[in-house]
C-alpha cells in the first residue's frame, strides 16, 4: 500500500488536477457518494454457511449463555463481542472540516469518512455518530449513555472551546479511551515532523521559539504537548493577535495557554512575535503568512503551515523567502501533517493493549516513534507519508 | 437460502441435538463467539483500490461538497450516506431475552445477534447501541441525541411498561421510523399465524374468544393488534390473574388494555377465562398450560404457546388435548412464530420506501402478507420458515 509519490506518475497527475480544478474532486465525491450509496457496510465475521444451528448459536437461545458471561464478568465483553475493534467516530457537526457549524447530518459523510480510514488504514471497525445536541453537558451525557457500545471513542469535529471540556470529562468519566482526533491526531503528527525538522537543521526542541497561529483545537493541543515534550519558548497568536495577559477577550482554554506561552509577555501582532522565531505553526488560514514576514525569522527557518486545503504560504513562496523545511496538510506537497498518519496506530494500539486512557506521554511515544521511522531527514521528507505501512505497526507498539 | 428441515436431516438432527443437549447450544455459542471475536464487522462499499484520489473525494477535501450538499438539504442524507439502509438496534439491557435486567454490556451480544439476523435476512445494514442510561426520560434523551445517524429505529429488550411509552415518544419525536421488535414483530406474526389458523379451523377472527398470557411487550401488543384487526373478544392474563376492572394493581399499559378486553369482567384465574376459549396465546412462561386446561377449550382449540425456549405447553401434550394447531417460539416444531419473519420485511420496506412511522396498518398489512404465502394452510404449516426467501420481499412491498 506504500506509495511513492514521484513513482506514481498517474495519481499524482490526478491528485493535482482536483487540486487545481477545484470543482473536479468535489464532483467525483458527489458522484462516488452517489453509486455507492455511502461509504461503510456491515459484513458478518463468520463468512460461512449461516444454517440453522449456527443461528442458534448467534442468536436466541445459545446467545443467551455469552450474555451470562458478560453480565457476570463486564471485562468479557471484548472478548466476545465486535467491541475489540470497534471506535465510535462521534461529532455534534459544530465544527466540520473548513465549513463550520453545519450540524449532524452535514457532518454524517466526514464521520463516515473517517469510518473509511479507520477501516483502511487500521483495519478497525467504526460506527459514524452524529449528535443532535450541542451543549457539553448534553453531548457528555449522550456519549455516556452509548459508551458500553464501543471499545473506543473518538471525537471529531467538534468546535473549540467546548471540545476540550468535552474531552476532559468523558476521558475521565469512560473505562474507554477518548480521544478528540481534531487536537491529539494533529499534535502528535506535527511534534513527529517537528522531530526531524529540527534533526533536519541542528536545532534542539528545547532552545526553539516557536510562534502558533490559530489557537483553536489544534493549536491549543499542538502548544500543549510541545510543552511537555521540551518547553519551547513558545507565542500563541489567533484572529486577534498575540495572546497576552492584557487581553480581556481569552476564552479559558486560551487563558489557560498562557501559563506556558508568552513568557516574556509581550503585546501585538503576529509580526511582532515571529520576528527571529525558529518555527512557524500555522493551523488558521490560508494565505496569512508573507514571504516578508518568513524573512523576519531566524535563518534556515521551519514552517508548518497546516491550514487546509490553503496553506498559510505556499511552500514556494515559503521556500523563496528563505524557509529550510516546510510541511502542509496538503497531500500533493512534501511533508504532509495528516491526523491519518497518528489516529489508526494510536487507537489500533489502545484496543490490541487495553489501555484505557490516551496520555501526553502515549502521543509523545506515538510522535518519536512516527519520527523514527525517516531514517534520514530530508527538506522533502521529515514525516513519512499516510499510506506508509510501517505506521500503524509502529504507533501500536508504543501505545502501551 | 430457504430451507426446507426435512430435506436438510444434518441440520434438523444437529438442531434437535442442540435444542435435547442444551449444553451444547451454549458451548457452540461462546466458542463461536470467541473464534471470531464478535459477529459483525465493518466493510467498504467501494471495493476497488483505494488511491489518493478516491481518498480524496471520500475524505477532506472531497467529501466537503457531499457535507455541503447535505447540509442544505437534508432529505439528501440517504441519498448520500449509509442511514439509507442503516437500522439502530438499541437496547437498555432491561429485558433480555428470559434474562431479566442484565445491563448494556451483557446485553451486546443479542444486539450484535440482531444485526446479523438484520443482515443474513434483510441485507441491511445496522448497529448494536446498548445503553447505560435506564429511565424513560434519559432513554428517550439518548436516542434522539444519535438519531442522525441512523435510517430507522429498532428498540430491542426493553422492560415493559417503560418500553411502551418509549417508543411512543421517540417515534412521535423522530423523523425516522422507530419500532420496539419485542412487541410488534411479535404480534404481526401471531396475528399472521393466527389468520391462517382461523382459515384451517373454519373460524372467524371477529368471533374468536381468545385468552393471552402475559401481559408484558408482546402480550400488550399482540392483544392491541387483534383488537385493531378483527375486534375478537379478549381476556389478558398476568401473573396475579385476569386484567379486570376491580384489580388495584394494574399499571398503565395494563390498565389501557381493560378498554377492549375482558368485557363481560370476570375477575379469576386463567382456568376461569379459559373454558370455551378458541385461541390461547401464550407469551409468559414454561409448562403453564396443562392437558387438562386445553380440555376445556373450545372443540379444536388453537394453541399459540410462544414461551421461550420452553413453551406453556409442549406440541406434543397441546396435540395430545385435542389442539387442531399449535405454534411456538422454536425452530424444531412446526409454525415457530419468530420476530425475524416480520422485522426484516418490515425495515427493508421503511427504508426503501421512505415509511416515516410504522403504523398498526403497516403491521397489518405485513401479518396479511406473511399468512398469504401459505396458499393452504395445514396444522403442520401455518405460518412459513423464517428461512424462506419469498419473506421479505413480500412484507417490504406493504409497507409503503
Amino acid at each position: 500500500m506504500s506509495i511513492a509519490i514521484v513513482a506514481d506518475k498517474t495519481t499524482l497527475k490526478l491528485q493535482l488536477r482536483t487540486y487545481t480544478e477545484s470543482m473536479d474532486i468535489n464532483e467525483l465525491a458527489l458522484e462516488l457518494h452517489k453509486k455507492f450509496g455511502g461509504k461503510i457496510t456491515l459484513a458478518l465475521r463468520d463468512t460461512g454457511e449461516m444454517d440453522r444451528q449456527k443461528l442458534s448459536a448467534y442468536y436466541s437461545p445459545g446467545v443467551a449463555a455469552v450474555s451470562k458471561a458478560i453480565a457476570t464478568d463486564k471485562s468479557k465483553l471484548p472478548e466476545y463481542t465486535w467491541t475489540n475493534n470497534l471506535v465510535a467516530v462521534i461529532s455534534d457537526g459544530s465544527a466540520v472540516l473548513g465549513l463550520g457549524d453545519i450540524g449532524p447530518e452535514g457532518a454524517m459523510p466526514v464521520m463516515e469518512g473517517k469510518a473509511l480510514l479507520f477501516k483502511h488504514f487500521g483495519d478497525m471497525d467504526s460506527v459514524p455518530i452524529v449528535l443532535d445536541v450541542h451543549t457539553p453537558d448534553e453531548i457528555v451525557a449522550a456519549v455516556k449513555a452509548i459508551a458500553p457500545s464501543f471499545g473506543a471513542i473518538n471525537l471529531e469535529d467538534i468546535a473549540a472551546p467546548k471540545c476540550f471540556e468535552i474531552e476532559e470529562r468523558l476521558a475521565e468519566a469512560l473505562p474507554i479511551p477518548v480521544m478528540h482526533d481534531d487536537q491529539h491526531g494533529t499534535a502528535t503528527v506535527t511534534l513527529a515532523g517537528l522531530i526531524n525538522a529540527c534533526k533536519l537543521t541542528g536545532r534542539k526542541m528545547e532552545d526553539l521559539k516557536i510562534v502558533i497561529v490559530g489557537a483553536g483545537a489544534a493549536g491549543v493541543a499542538i502548544a500543549k504537548l510541545l510543552h511537555k515534550y521540551a518547553g519551547p519558548r513558545m507565542f500563541a497568536v489567533d484572529s486577534k493577535g498575540v495572546l497576552s495577559r492584557d487581553r480581556t477577550d481569552l476564552n479559558d482554554s486560551k487563558k489557560r495557554l498562557l501559563e506556558f506561552t508568552n513568557q516574556s509577555d509581550i503585546s501585538g501582532s503576529l509580526e511582532d512575535v515571529l520576528a527571529g522565531a525558529d518555527v512557524f505553526i500555522g493551523v488558521s488560514a490560508a494565505g496569512l503568512l508573507t514571504p516578508a514576514m518568513v524573512k523576519t525569522m531566524d535563518k534556515n527557518p521551519i514552517i508548518f503551515a497546516l491550514a487546509n486545503p490553503d496553506p498559510e504560504i505556499t511552500p514556494d513562496d515559503a521556500k523563496a523567502a528563505g524557509a529550510a523545511v516546510i510541511a502542509t496538510g496538503r497531500s500533493d506537497y512534501p511533508n504532509q501533517v495528516n491526523n491519518a498518519i497518528a489516529f489508526p496506530g494510536i487507537f489500533r494500539g489502545a484496543l490490541d493493549n487495553h489501555v484505557r486512557q490516551i496520555t501526553d506521554e502515549h502521543k509523545i511515544a506515538a510522535a518519536e516513534a512516527i519520527a523514527s521511522l525517516v531514517e534520514k531527514p530530508t527538506a522533502n521528507e521529515i514525516i513519512l507519508s499516510v499510506f506508509d505501512e510501517r505506521l500503524v505497526p509502529a504507533i501500536a507498539k508504543v501505545i502501551v
